[in-house]
C-alpha cells in the first residue's frame, strides 16, 4: 500500500499531559506535526494570532506556521514579529517589541500568541503572553532540543536583568506545546548537544534508567537518529510533566529540575548572555554540581565518572571559561532565584543515581572548594 | 478616662475581606493605622523589605512606615525606592528602577514589596511583585481616595503603554491593603475629588442605595470629614471586594468596574498621561456613558439629571478637553483590554438605578452620536 500524503500527515503525534486542573495542557511530540493544521487551530479561540519568532528561525518555519494556522481556517488572521536571535537579546528592550507589534496588530483578550523557536523566544513570548491585556493564551512550538526538553513545558517564563538571568517573569502555562521532531534536522550541532545537557540532567536527578539509556545511545542521539530523539524528548517531557504538575510554583521539588543551572546561570552572566549557549553552561554547571557533591561525601566517583563521560561523547564543556573568577560566581549566585532570607540554597546528588536533594544545609566548604577547583583566579 | 496614646493606637481597624480561596487577604480601614506596627509585621514573612513609593509621598509617610515595618522587629531589614510622581511615569523605564533596587538590595523569594502611594505607584508596584523572580509577596499601602476605594484592591496591576492604558500587566493579588484614613489629610483636593469618581461608579453600577447617600453627603466627604470618608471607603470595598471574589479575572462581571473607564482612558491617553488625573477623565467618560445609555433608551433622564448633579458637587469634569477629537476617541478605543475579536464591550446603564450591563451588542449609531455630541472635532 502506497499511503497519501494526506494519510502519511495524520500519523498520531505521541501526546504527554501537563497535569494542572483547569490549566492542563497537552504536548504533542511527532515528526511531521506541522503539517497537521487542526492540532494548532483546536488551540486558537480567538480570530487574531501573533506569531513570535527570530531571525533565524523565522526563514526556516514561519510560512508552514502560517498556513497551519489558516488552511482551510478563514477565521483567523495571523501577524508575526521577528526578533534578533540570541541570549543577549532575552531582554526588557526586545520584549517591548512584542508588545508594540500587539497593541499595533489590535490583538485583544481573546487573541494568542505562537512562540516559534527555541527557549528564549518561548521565555519571551510566554511573558509577553502572560503580561499582555493582563494575560492572554499563548502556545509553544520549541524548534530546539532544548525548548523540547525542558523550557516550552512547564509555564516558566521571564526575561533576564543585566545582574541575572530569568529575575523577570511569570509562571503561565501555554495551551500546548507543539513539538514537530522535523525542526531538528535544521538545528546547528552546538544547540543540538546543548540540548542534551538538560535531557541527561534528567536522567541524574530523578531517572536512572533513562542516564543508563542515554550511555547507550548518546552516539544515536548526536547523529540525530530520529527514533532515538523522539524517545529522549517523550521521555523528558514525561519528566518535566511530572515534577510540574507536583509543583508548579517551585515550593521545593521543582527546584530540582535546575541541577547544574544556578553554576550554570553565573556562568552565563559572567561571561555575557549569548557567549555560551544555555545547556553549554549547564553541563559545566552540572560538573561543578558534582563535584561539590562528592566533595561532600554525598555520592560516589563513579557517578562523577559517569557524568564526566557522557558529556565527553556531547561534547559539551565540563568547566568554566578562565575568564569566570571565583568573585563572580559569588557575586551572581546571590542573586540567584533560590536564595531565601539570604541562604543559597543549591540542588546536589545525593545517594545512588537518579536522586538529588535541593537544600541550603550543606558545608559551606564544599561549594568554595568547589569553585576554587574550577576557577583560575 | 483619659486614654493614652498606645490605647488610642490600639483602636480596631474595620475589615473587609476579599474572598479568593488560597489568595484572600484583608482589607485594613481606619485611623491611626500605620501607628499599629502589627498590622503590617504579621503580613511580612521574609527578612527583606522594599517599599515603592514616589517623590510626593515619601517626604510624607516613607519614615512612618519603615518605623512601622521595623518597630520590635530587628529581623526585617527595609530599603525603598522613590519613583517620580505622576502617570506619565507609569511606564517600563520607572519599573525597571523598582526591578533594579530589588537585585541591587538583594531581595529574595521570601521578600515583600509594599506599595507607599496612589493608584499608580500600586499598580506599578504590583506588577513589579508580579514580575520579580516569577513573583514575590507585596502589600499595598494606598494614600490616595482612589487607591483607598479602588485602584489598591482586587489585584488589577500594570504600567501604561504609549498606546493605550494598563496594556501591560497581571492579576496579581496583595497580602493584605492597609488603609490609614489619616493619610487623605495631607491629599490636595483635586486628588481628593478625583477619588470620588470611583465611588460614584459603586452606585451607579450595583449599590443604588450607596448612590442615595452620596447624594446626601458628598459635601462632607469634599469636607473630608472623616466619618464621611471612613464610610465611603468601606462600602466602596466592600463592593470592589464582592465583584472580585466573584469574577477575579474579569471573565463578565468585573468589567463593570469600568463604568466610564473606556471613554475616560481615551481621554488620558488622548491629551496625554498625567494631564488629567485617572478619576477627573472618568467623570467625564461617566457623563459620556451616561449619555449614550439614554440615547439608547435605556435609562430615563432622571439618572441623567443626577449623575450631573453629584459631579458638580464634586467639581469633576463633565466633559472631555477640546483637544481630544472623535478620531482620538476612536482609535484609543480599539486597543481597549475590552475589545473581543474586534468588537468594543462597553459598560452602560440600564433599567433603574443601580443597574448596568456589560455588553458589545448596542446600536454604533448612540455611541457615534455620544462621541459627536462631546467632541468638538
Amino acid at each position: 500500500m502506497n499511503p497519501s500524503l494526506s494519510e502519511t500527515h495524520s500519523a498520531v503525534p505521541t501526546t504527554v499531559n501537563v497535569d494542572l486542573g483547569d490549566r492542563s495542557y497537552p504536548i504533542y511530540i511527532g515528526s511531521g506535526l506541522l503539517d497537521q493544521p487542526h492540532l494548532l487551530q483546536r488551540h486558537v479561540h480567538g480570530r487574531r494570532v501573533l506569531v513570535v519568532t527570530n531571525t533565524t528561525v523565522a526563514p526556516l518555519y514561519l510560512d508552514k506556521v502560517v498556513h497551519a494556522l489558516t488552511t482551510e481556517n478563514s477565521n483567523v488572521s495571523v501577524e508575526s514579529v521577528i526578533l534578533p536571535d540570541g541570549e543577549q537579546y532575552k531582554d526588557m528592550d526586545t520584549l517591548m517589541k512584542v508588545f508594540d507589534k500587539a497593541i499595533e496588530s489590535r490583538l485583544d483578550r481573546r487573541s494568542t500568541f505562537v512562540a516559534l523557536g527555541g527557549g528564549v523566544i518561548g521565555d519571551m513570548c510566554g511573558f509577553a503572553a502572560a503580561s499582555f491585556l493582563r494575560g492572554i493564551n499563548f502556545i509553544q512550538i520549541p524548534t530546539t532540543v532544548m525548548a523540547q526538553v525542558d523550557s516550552s513545558v512547564g509555564g516558566k517564563t521571564g526575561i533576564n536583568h543585566r545582574l541575572g538571568k530569568n529575575l523577570i517573569g511569570a509562571f503561565y502555562q501555554p495551551q500546548c506545546v507543539l513539538i514537530d521532531t522535523d525542526t531538528l534536522n535544521t538545528l546547528p550541532e552546538r544547540e543540538l548537544a546543548s540540548g542534551f545537557a538538560e535531557v541527561i540532567k534528567y536522567g541524574l536527578i530523578r531517572d536512572a534508567e533513562f542516564f543508563e539509556w542515554q550511555e547507550k545511545n548518546m552516539h544515536a542521539l548526536m547523529a540525530r537518529d530520529p527514533n532515538a530523539l523522539a524517545y529522549a524528548i517523550k521521555r523528558s517531557c514525561e519528566n518535566k510533566a511530572e515534577v510540574v504538575s507536583l509543583d508548579e510554583k517551585e515550593s521545593g521539588l521543582r527546584a530540582t529540575l535546575n541541577l547544574g543551572h544556578t553554576f550554570g546561570h553565573a556562568i552565563e552572566t559572567g561571561v555575557g548572555y549569548g557567549q555560551w549557549l544555555h545547556g553549554e553552561a549547564v553541563a559545566a554547571g552540572t560538573v561543578m554540581a558534582v563535584d561539590m557533591s562528592y566533595r561532600l561525601g554525598w555520592i560516589d566517583d563513579s557517578i562523577v565518572k559517569r557524568v564526566g563521560d557522557i558529556l565527553k561523547q556531547t561534547k559539551l564543556p565540563t568547566s568554566p571559561p578562565e575568564t569566570v573568577t571565583m568573585d563572580m560566581f559569588k557575586s551572581v549566585m546571590a542573586v540567584d532565584k533560590k536564595v531565601a532570607d539570604g541562604l543559597l540554597r543549591l540542588i546536589l546528588l545525593k545517594g545512588p543515581l537518579g536522586n538529588c536533594v535541593f537544600t541550603g544545609d550543606y558545608d559551606r566548604k564544599a561549594l568554595d572548594d568547589t569553585l576554587r577547583a574550577f576557577c583560575k583566579s
